[in-house]
């Protein structure tokens, strides 16, 4: 360890382990403080090798850098890091000088070699993002998988389309899974594509790769972009982007419209949820410390609380994306790092417990259909669309009217018909298609198309094939 | 007009005609309110002709409607309109009765048939913004067109790279032209693909396309949405997207990607156009109430005045998408309307203002250079790397500290070398590189690379094209 | 007109009128553009009774300019001006320019004399903001005795608390409205404060005063700031705030509470409104284009989408106040301007439609009660507290257990007293306080003296006294 | 540990102990998890001790549970309540089981004793609060005195201020140290009147005291929360706040505008540090990992990168606050808690580097004196005011574009004036003053005296005091 790293127990300093944070708690160590640690010492151990794959460097050079920063996970903490960062604002700083004392003296040349600061780190954070992100796709498949099996067993069962807060017309409670289907499906093709463009960085302490070429001649510092991309699993930039950010932004664009659609989901789900409503419950809904019988849609609760603070982070991002003044701005891209951070936590966070929400999601149709018998004038759009052509709008007014005041609607509807037909004997009684006409079952429309062309165009069911 | 419109001039109502909004005045009738009403009247017409496109609806009635509803612009205000949308918190409900009254009687029934306020409104703010963004596309192009030719014609031009706002080494007017140019084209290219996914909605009361069916019949209703998106000139939608938000959040996401790559652009100008700096200049600069000698960088501060504000709109639209519970939220898809509205605006703006701005911004390689010269230490990584393997890394160390302290770096770094040649008598004399080892021009990597590949990789030079 | 304001009709340019913000449509004309150019005049003309205050301007100047610039409010349109500022980036210069050719030769120096273009429109947004802010005030004034007369009608009208959306305990329909009222009464005492403190503008080019003290010498340039400050209504200055936003971020910070607090009433009115629960209604709901049955809350879903964007625009405020570098900034001071208008007309627009849906609110206690009757175990915690003692927790935790099962919950309750008191013969029959036990509304504590204290604690209750 | 809570180290979990966040790392441990778990314990044992205080519980309860849950700092892991919080969503619910388990069982009943989570939650996020605000306080008094130092040093020490990037007028460096101490001071001010108004927080499950008047009677009920908001050293609230959350965003709001405040401070310093301006040095600056040379202002960029990230934060705070639907609602409550911890984080971390910051400041007058000499049209304004009268504005306007053209504004100056003169014989000669005319130092204005009034108005310069 070099001397300028303040000494100490090296201990993790849990500022923030998520006891404030129940949502992201359990779903987070892929981009914990150990986990970016992890990925900055494999940033610099990748370069090394790159600068041999390119020809530069030995390949024993390589080889032992590789093996000294991240053959033994654990031989660096995090917490002397953080403390040494700060003099230079930077962790990568203290991070270097530390693998240099550790690797062996003849190929300490080749640790950092012509790289900034920032190469490293963004380099590093976007590994920490491709494997965080992939996590997210693996939770947002499960999500699919529970919520077209849920589309599936309530495609036909009848519930309230609610607008506004109001009942509107009927739909179904498959046609409701469906829409939050499409939602999840559309956010995690979105992030998967996002994934696959997150580019490395090097450019060196300019843009320029100035140090590159002047270290390994411009041929191979024109191949060392690529090399170092393959080394850490990363797309190849098509030039420095430190201050071109939109591998973050996009980023952040495509976590967040993945927190949006858990959101929705979730706000369904309680929404749903209330004592007044029962359509929906959680598998195991959340105890109180005060009141027994409660059972609170807790896992809901939380992903809407992801989805409250999401934006806003993304909008850092974009700030700082649109300050990113002079070939290194001067705290556009340090305001980058602990909200990128952030946000991919609560994209793991939501979608996790969204995954384990989604599963055990109970639908009520029996409770759904009770809610609609409560209403019947929910069918008021179709009694317009029939009836007026044949009773005349102000007569379905007035019906819808009086059934809004207490009447009963079938007998107002009847009688109307009756009356009309009066007016044209012999005609078969109208009121034979009357019970049919006013069942909100008969007037789901599309819905179930709906259901399964979404069931068709979600994501493998099982994870494992994402 | 209904008789529920309350009376009044009609004439619009500047709440905000852009005194207080400079970098979108000129730039923002695609969006205005009236802009925006033709859309809506476009969308209850085009609905009218998909019906008689999928057979439902005579054509005659058809034609009728769109005569009466789109035949004249000016035929309906926006600002009793607007006052009437108070009520039902929608301008739909009482321009779908101003239009009913407008058409003739017997093709009324096919006004707004089926529909639903959002259906209309949705697709209206679809295709507004389909042509505000076409509109972006084509300034984006002459920016990218003005920053291409900057770009090239300042290809060799050395200049400070500047980090965490300190110089760094070297880099070319050029290259900071590239970077820009970079970041302009993937936000134009994201911005165009976008804009091909903007769905018209259909959906319907309760987005189960119920009142279709009943209507049509199943299959015309199966055929509405793809005749009706055809007609507004919009992507087919998969599926009603009334609590989906993806079309509303990419678009923003986009937009604000537009404004990030120009807001730095014009940070770039207005930290270049410093006083003490002087790098960079506006073609005409704004001038000042109380200073006749100053030429400020107005078009860049008014840019980045929208790059400070776009961001936050965007994270409005991610929490409305997020919060859209139920078939239809309680004030969430109305936080939409005007926060999409401004976003586009402010894209607009800033684009519009860029492509001036990129057109007649001048730099001054002289006075890059002049700055080049007063820090002869900027090349001090290239000594690290060329001189430390000869000199060791202690005595480059002190070569730097001496020169700066006010040293002459050139007569240290030459003084070095012949102390260490003393020590290999015969050898050729080891300053006569010294010069080219210290001009900066010959340590700027692959910035020439870089500028050249993004030229290649810009847009269509001429706006005609896209 | 001068000469470079271009030429037109000068008709206002409705980018916004309000079509798609129905929240703040007939509410916000004190903010319009038309009301901000009034202000900026009203400054210009305050400068030059300023300067005679002083003794340094003639009185016959200062009548002259005040008569010329403001005499007339219709004579300058702010379509050219807005135009006009493009250049500048600030409808003031073009501004200035006009109010210099329209007063007389003789008094044309007095205008503006010694001002920057800041001073004027940092001003002018004060004045409007004040205006406006009083204008907020009486309509949460509105709301407030509203809110006071509902609380004390419904101050022992029993309804379920939900918590996490579920039942928790019993309160009382006018505590809830007490709530809202104790969060309106804090957002106006707070904006009511902030408008007390809103500072004019006066430092000249460079936050000196240094022109003020060349044209009329120290002793005056002291005390022009109070003149001037007196003149437009607002407070002295302590020192010019040109780059110390706190003006701008304090009054921002009160709007957002208003918008919060009104946003909280709406949110619940919307859930309390909801069919299933119907514990609240609004006076007048809105309809449907489709559905003629349904009464949305719409005033609510407007308010409420007030509150998804006012926080976002105020974070804006912040963002610029804390990049306002320099003597002013390129560009934060410039994307302050629309936001802070559109946050006032947020403001405006929620509170004058929030007195709206307070006046008209009705509650429904006897729905309330029903609910409560549908849900026996919502004193649950309170048999936890009085029967833990006599029966033991585990048995307390039986019951409720059973009750939620579907057992009779009073029933379960008698059973276990008598099976208690059978250990102790004699004693009073436990089961005769049973009923009151299980009374709602025999638990809402202090909910009476929660809206007893609210009550006199709100504003007051007739809007003049303001 | 009770039986739910996982087993497991029960070691800090560091998902963030500030790795990615240099800005805070040193000045967090207050908002730390372990913190805030000491202040939940210490809520419970007051709430017990407060139920003594009032006469219900007896004292010796009161005695054995605070020495239970808050005698031995460490007896309770943060790690598995987080983990075990999950659940419930909530780490009140797993440590009252700790809590219980934990102490003598005949006191047991007294832990918790009425309470709901929310009670105590909000209770030790807001003594939490009112700590690390204390913190933030004592360091804003040490920034204040650093200015107020600084300010007085250079208060009469010329510079060019400048507007728009551009140099404008003269200042001074004090004028300027004095703006950020304006601001500094106003921002602490009303940091600490917030921090006196943070409540206690006890309501009970739905906010009406309804247990606590079950357990205690109604007075001793009534009496409770003073009690308990002595006990925890916090304000008496006037009501149950669960869903009035003025107390978090006003905490919220003043904690931004002491970012925004500190922003500006280290915006300045930044853009005063660029290597073309040299006015302003931090005492240390940060190094680089490439470039040896370079002297960052690392604590300014670090600062600023906390003033990009508080805003969003606080309209995080806000839009939980609007969306606080029903008694505790389904989501915003528990977004709150991580942001607001977050922001006293930043604020924390922001205002203990803007100490060391201020502290180390260095303001260079020499290098301030060199750039006006390079631009003497700095006091073109002046020349307007003086010499317009003399010589006409267009003779004055011919003279300021003659210098900007590369004239020698003294010979342009006396030239014109002797030219005017020549018409006025026997008069003194006009340039005589010319040199005094041209002079900066001359053109200060009130600089010096809004030096003095802001270094007076700073708070006690000696953090002690505060």
């Amino acid at each position: 360890m070099p001397s300028d790293v303040p000494p100490g127990s090296g201990a993790p300093v849990a500022i923030d382990g998520g006891l404030l944070s129940p949502v992201t708690v359990g779903h987070d160590a892929l981009v914990a403080d150990d986990a970016v640690l992890t990925a900055l010492l494999g940033a610099e151990a990748a370069l090394t090798r790159a600068w041999a794959r390119v020809g530069v460097a030995p390949d024993a050079a390589a080889t032992a850098v590789s093996e000294a920063l991240t053959g033994d996970p654990g031989w660096l903490d995090a917490a002397p890091i953080a403390r040494a960062a700060v003099a230079g604002g930077n962790p990568v700083i203290p991070l270097v000088r530390a693998a240099k004392e550790r690797v062996p003296g003849e190929v300490r040349i080749w640790v950092h070699r012509g790289a900034t600061s920032q190469d490293i780190l963004d380099t590093a954070l976007m590994t920490t993002s491709r494997a965080a992100g992939a996590q997210i796709v693996r939770s947002l498949a499960r999500v699919e998988a529970a919520l077209a099996a849920l589309a599936s067993a309530h495609r036909d069962d009848v519930s309230a389309a609610r607008t506004l807060t109001q009942h509107a017309v009927p739909t179904t409670l498959g046609a409701r899974a469906a829409s939050w289907l499409r939602g999840v499906t559309r956010a995690r093709a979105r992030l998967a594509g996002v994934l696959d463009t997150l580019p490395a960085q090097l450019g060196g302490a300019g843009g320029t790769l100035a140090s590159f070429v002047e270290i390994g001649g411009a041929d191979a510092a024109a191949a060392l972009p690529a090399a170092f991309a393959d080394e850490v699993g990363l797309a190849t930039p098509d030039a420095p982007w430190h201050v071109e950010r939109w591998p973050v932004t996009e980023l952040g664009d495509a976590l967040v419209q993945v927190v949006d659609a858990l959101g929705r989901l979730a706000g369904d789900v309680a929404t749903g949820s209330r004592t007044e409503i029962g359509e929906f419950a959680e598998g195991t809904g959340g105890g109180s410390s005060a009141m027994p019988q409660k059972q609170n849609p807790a896992a809901s609760v939380l992903v809407r609380s992801a989805a409250l603070r999401a934006p806003q982070l993304a909008a850092t991002l974009h700030l700082a994306a649109a300050l990113a003044v002079d070939e290194r701005p001067d705290g556009a891209w340090h305001a980058e790092w602990p909200t990128l951070r952030d946000l991919l936590r609560l994209a793991l966070g939501a979608s996790g417990s969204a995954a384990s929400l989604a599963e055990g999601l109970r639908a009520f149709p029996v409770r759904a259909a009770e809610i609609l018998r409560a209403d019947p004038l929910i069918i008021a759009e179709r009694l317009s669309i029939v009836l007026a052509p044949v009773l005349g709008a102000d007569e379905v007014a007035r019906i819808v009217s009086a059934a809004g005041a207490g009447g009963d609607l079938r007998q107002l509807v009847v009688d109307a018909l009756e009356a009309a037909v009066d007016r044209a004997p012999g005609a078969p009684h109208p009121s034979d298609g009357v019970d049919a006409l006013l069942d909100p079952a008969n007037y789901t429309g599309a819905a179930a198309a709906l259901v399964d062309r979404a069931v068709r165009a979600a994501g493998p069911t099982t994870p494992e094939e994402t």
